[in-house]
């Protein structure tokens, strides 16, 4: 794909993270950007609810220990279920 | 569980994130605490390298939403796993 076919599907979103304004940019839709900054805004704001004086980027820094914990959750479930469905594919005796 | 055996499974871990120190509790193991903070400490690395003028708060919050992203599709996967399972198991004829 040239680089202007490839411009030609980027999306753009302006997204307000903790009452900061990001440009979001992917080859995702709009909404799926505009879905994962709100994801982190909440995760920031429940956070900063929890310990009110932490500075911003202690708050996103924990934001992302955070998401970065339930994505590896995640992986070792997948990774559990990719094993398992393995496994059953394998003969029972041979 | 009472509180205090709760507490005594507590693993507390000092890391280094972009250069700050954190201290991260959590029940998991201390070298899982440290493994996702490595993590988010790469990704933040990454990020700044690509854009060295970007402040430390936007440079976490673009990270926590790097990290967002791969959560996203990752649960998409195992969403779209899961159903197929689920259609595996109906009868083929009914």
């Amino acid at each position: 794909m040239k680089n202007q076919e490839k411009d030609a599907t980027l999306s753009r979103a302006t997204v307000s993270i903790f009452g900061q304004e990001y440009v979001v940019k992917g080859t995702e839709p709009m909404d799926y950007l505009e879905k994962i900054s709100a994801y982190v805004d909440k995760k920031m704001r429940q956070i900063s609810r929890k310990a009110p004086n932490l500075a911003p980027t202690k708050v996103a820094v924990l934001a992302a220990l955070n998401i970065a914990d339930e994505y590896k959750k995640l992986q070792d479930d997948y990774d559990a279920m990719i094993k398992l469905i393995e496994e059953e594919k394998q003969p029972r005796f041979s």
